[in-house]
């Protein structure tokens, strides 16, 4: 039954396992980077995103990237965060995940959501650990000599699909020159936006960030759109600011032309009563954004597609648990994005490599980032045909550029920002725009 | 920000990874080993228990062990999912999966439990799926020199308690020498039997299988227990042969002296109708054992408790998913056992050490075994003061010892048996045995 060959192979030694390495160092630095005018339910984006980068080294000379949001009430729990993972071993995830949380104890879990007001229920202890598990996955990775997408169970693809995020936008920030995209303030200007997304980057999905004008100006878009891409799949995000009575009219208008409806109404209820009445699927960021929002949402059928999002959902291995409870729900997967660096970018490929269950397009914000803004050595992540290929170097595959990191960090002092206040920003160019919700 | 020493740490190359090893041979053999005559609500153990014994070999002279059900049919698929898994990646846990569905896609799903007819609704493939899962963890383990606990995320405990788990059962099987545990068939004699259980492996936790007696005589058995233990706490496992009413009955008589009630009945219905009425947590590994399973259960509100057992949930990745699963829903975790040998012991002990939210001690029937009835080298695993330590050596921490699995495999060709069948072992002794459900 068992040849001589085999069992010399019993005869191996099995030493005692010790750490490979502690955590010696966290460095948390704030960077900002420029951002187009981008309209959305809340306002417009600041000239600038901030993010936070963290840096881990280890004893063993290794370090490990994270990326998150740099507002800076969250990158001060970073900090706190980052105090008490120092001799951790980054090879105990759960470990590490208990000390994140030991730091926030005494938290009162105001404020650092990094979202400008659009999300602001999402887990505090998810929300923090999250560029921690990034990090020390990155210094598994290269210590062992896997990607992360290993670490994560393994990859199901070598390229991840993303979509194409269109915006309305304004041609430029007040007092600024007009970037490459001009303005989009109509349908038309959406059609142009999403012509250069798909001559540039080959994008096969689109996505459109609405609840910026009237819905019926939105709808007229994405017919547009449809009209000008028939193939190309669609998707439409008012960000939660329709009353249920606008969506279903919403709804049933373009049950034809969109592939799903992403958080029509804000509330797990009020999307349940707008799913009822329409033949779309819809989809979440917003409603469900923690693994407490889970069990309400399934009770409700409010949802048919939840679109994952490490930086809230704790980090790759709990955005692991997030795909295997969609496919135990029969939810269906995508991928949410926030205005991002390369960090961010990377470790969202890892993800979706190893997610058997990713069935959409993922969301990116990568084409509206200047390509000399980011704090990682360009050349491995870059989108093609609308995809991009997994890296497979160790780790996340990509590596710092600490010069890179310096200016980035300087451009955030220089800008003046600490939080993300679309809404803030909006109402400085225009003093009559108000918060309304729902807003139609 | 960043000072000198830091920067050198960038300069790290990445090469392109490859695979560290492939797949080149498994070997599946079916194994035997001797097991007492202990009572269950479907007949009683024969007296040799089957297990399969996984050795996945791999081009770098590594091998991973896996342990699993030794009925014929599910042998069977184990050997036609090997062949699908020949030059397969081991450190690709989804393309592992993937393969061993794969190998099912023709399969009718008939038979092969391994569970003697009591749990007959577990996943097809999660079941196939497991001891490669935990085999292929075993080598990734071995290659990178990390324990498996790791890969599962890191250890949070250096030990794993068990509870001791009693039987009632005859002296001996037919025609052979009474066992050193002797007889128990009456509350006396599990209360013997819980003293040697407690005296000579320490344990803190108890547990009853019952589903063998009238209700009335397995209560009083519980009650006897719980006065001469009255710190330890216990469960009760009537397998679920009780009638609503009788569970609701023997439930109420039992909240002061139960931590928990398990599979009071068969259904996930009438569980739910016996929770709503009795103060007991109800615990189950025959209602929900499959992620299928889950929305139902959690719909009906019928159990409080999951029993975990990596065999059935697909290995110790997709065990992970469900305590994840257990935590969103706010469900305790316990693990269940059956007859097992060294390696399912290890797997299980090293998926408990990982799982933050493990509630309870975890079954095991491993004091049932003789000891020297292995095909592991011995010495590694053993229980002390109720619990064991975890190996911390790479892969499982233990080896194969080839001879003793040409042994345990030469003693199941000679048991005659090719599946398990507590029922017709029971009917060939006691011919007007019959299965009942609801029995009381
Ligand atoms: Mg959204
Ligand atoms: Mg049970």
């Amino acid at each position: 039954m068992l040849d001589a060959t085999t069992q010399q192979v019993f005869s191996q030694d099995l030493p005692d396992q010790q750490p490979f390495c502690r955590i010696q160092k966290i460095e948390v630095t704030p960077v900002a980077f420029a951002d187009p005018p981008l309209l959305n339910s809340v306002g417009v984006h600041e000239p600038y995103a901030l993010r936070a980068i963290i840096v881990v080294h280890t004893d063993s000379g290794h370090y490990g990237l994270g990326e998150t949001y740099g507002d800076e009430v969250h990158v001060n729990r970073l900090r706190r965060a980052a105090e008490e993972l120092i001799n951790a071993d980054p090879f105990n995830l759960n470990v590490i995940s208990r000390l994140v949380s030991a730091s926030l104890r005494q938290d009162d879990g105001q404020g650092g959501h990094g979202t400008g007001g659009m999300v602001t229920t999402t887990s505090l202890d998810d929300r923090v650990l999250s560029a921690f598990n990034v990090a020390c996955l990155d210094i598994q990775g290269k210590i062992l000599g896997l990607p992360v997408s290993t670490l994560l169970g393994g990859a199901v693809r070598e390229h991840v699909d993303f979509s194409g995020y269109l915006f309305y936008k304004w041609a430029a920030h007040p007092g600024q020159e007009p970037d490459k995209w001009g303005p989009a303030e109509d349908p038309a200007g959406i059609v142009a936006q999403a012509r250069i997304m798909v001559n540039d980057y080959g994008f096969r999905a689109l996505k459109l960030k609405g609840g910026v004008f009237p819905p019926d100006q939105e709808a007229a878009a994405i017919e547009a759109l449809h009209k000008e891409f028939p193939d190309i799949p669609l998707r439409l995000d008012p960000n939660g600011v329709w009353s249920v009575p606008t969506a279903i009219n919403v709804g049933h208008r373009l049950e034809s032309s969109l592939e799903y409806l992403e958080d029509p109404c804000l509330s797990i209820a009020d999307n349940a009563a707008v799913r009822a009445e329409i033949s779309l699927p819809i989809a979440t960021n917003m409603c469900v954004v923690s693994f407490a929002d889970l069990p309400p949402a399934m009770d409700a059928k409010a949802i048919d597609i939840v679109l994952s999002d490490h930086h809230f959902w704790g980090g790759l291995s709990r955005s692991k648990l997030l795909s295997g409870f969609a496919e135990t729900f029969g939810l269906r997967l995508s991928m949410h994005s926030n205005s991002h660096l390369g960090i961010s970018f990377a470790a969202m490929i890892h993800l979706a490599a190893a997610t058997e269950n990713i069935d959409y397009a993922c969301d990116t914000h990568w084409p509206w980032k200047r390509q000399e803004d980011d704090v990682i050595v360009p050349g491995v992540l870059s989108i093609q045909e609308g995809r991009v290929k997994v890296p497979t170097a160790p780790g996340l595959g990509i590596e710092l550029d600490p010069q890179a990191l310096e200016r980035m960090h300087q451009q955030y002092l220089d800008s003046g920002l600490r939080q993300r206040n679309d809404t803030g920003y909006m109402q400085s160019i225009d003093p009559s725009y108000e918060l309304k919700s729902p807003r139609w």
